[in-house]
């Protein structure tokens, strides 16, 4: 690869992913497919649905009992009610109500439609649907840990899922958990070359890795589960801040 | 380059780029001094700056004279009125007014804050400010041809600035102006393997693409003007849409 650049490695396809797979296994599994071994300094980034499915964020529908609130919703925007139940146990605010969406505050802390429940692609049918990871921040340093220890290398890394965002159409990958890599550079306190104080400060290194991520392997929306990433800044790497780190503060969201 | 693989990289520095200079002419230059040439499929993502640059989109702080309803704005975001004239001269509509931070709906449709006006590391000191492109959709569109008939290779081209969003924090790259890839791909009517329609529909490749572009070439925030992607996928590629198919119609906003 050439100096300075990034490149972004799908890794060999895992099988289905079943509750209390050894997620780092399977990566390195995936890795010798691929023909590929870890180094310091690589990042690799791992779909939310892997690792949802590894800590068994199963809920089956048919076990969920609507509360009169989920009732009222459902009847607003359409959606299943057992659905917008467990949209309202996985969120502490409901901030928009659309046709077949609810825009919330996840109690993670992401704003994001339907609180990022997946019910696409699901084995079993689909009477069922998949949370978000309890702590995705903690699943990815616990994977991080797990890659250390059986392949001596030190790496970063990321979880990452699709989000809508307003004002502009189409998903885009971002990270829910991150472990080994600043989630969000700090370019606070340096100047232009007119002495101006630079205007831009922080840059989400995280989201735009995972973003890029997504597009890997091909063109399907839910794009390939592992993508080892290269190339990125030493600065990126040399210090550790979790995805939690990307949330903005409430008292300064302009647009709830 | 591994099959699946998508790289972004750096190309060589381009001296300062004045008004009216022929950016094919210095895309070709930066590709021959990092040893590359462009061919079919290869995606080139150019920096908003240096597009803006070669149009002269430069304004002259001095030479702005602020309306009444600049000054007042000015005084509750605590912004230059000029720049705040600027901001409304180059607005649709202004959404928040915040400490240091209009957010505008941009003439050209896209919502974000001060106009996407740039004064940062700007020729000739701190009293300019540099517009977008008068129409980056043309300007990407201009940019291929030029680059078709002098290389004779069927490329994409994306033109890139740095946004903040709102929920979190961070900017990161989105896709200003696109020509020769599909800038949102259509994944609607496709089913998952339980029959389940995707929820997934549309994905923003082009943004996605910018967003890791402005992590290559080291750290800085502005990352590299001219950053040359290969392996996006054919699938991409084989259509052209501009950016502005990006905006989220007004009636589908939610949060203005």
């Amino acid at each position: 690869m050439q100096s300075g650049a990034l490149s972004f490695l799908p890794l060999a396809e895992v099988p289905e992913v079943e509750p209390g797979a050894d997620l780092a296994g399977l990566l390195r599994q995936a890795l010798t497919a691929t023909g590929e071994a870890l180094a310091d300094g690589d990042v690799v980034v791992v779909a939310q649905k892997i690792v949802s499915k590894s800590e068994n964020r199963y809920v089956e529908l048919a076990s969920v009992e609507p509360r009169p609130e989920a009732l009222d919703l459902a009847r607003l925007c359409g959606k299943d009610p057992r659905v917008v139940e467990l949209v309202l146990r996985e969120s502490s605010e409901v901030l928009r109500v659309a046709p077949n969406v609810l825009i919330v505050r996840h109690r993670l802390g992401f704003v994001v439609a339907n609180a990022a429940i997946d019910q696409s692609n699901l084995p079993g049918g689909a009477g069922r649907a998949l949370l978000l990871p309890t702590d995705p921040d903690a699943s990815a340093a616990g994977l991080r840990q797990a890659l250390a220890q059986a392949a001596g290398a030190n790496v970063a890394v990321l979880i990452s899922d699709s989000f809508g965002r307003p004002w502009r159409l189409g998903v885009t990958g971002v990270c829910v958990g991150c472990a080994g890599l600043d989630a969000l550079a700090d370019a606070r306190g340096t100047a232009d070359r007119n002495g101006r104080p630079l205007q831009v400060t922080q840059i989400a290194v995280a989201d735009q890795l995972c973003a890029a991520a997504t597009l890997v392997g091909g063109e399907a929306a839910e794009g390939t589960p592992l993508v080892l990433v290269r190339g990125v800044s030493r600065n990126y790497l040399s210090v550790s801040r979790p995805a939690s780190v990307l949330l903005r503060p409430r008292e300064q969201d302009l647009f709830r």
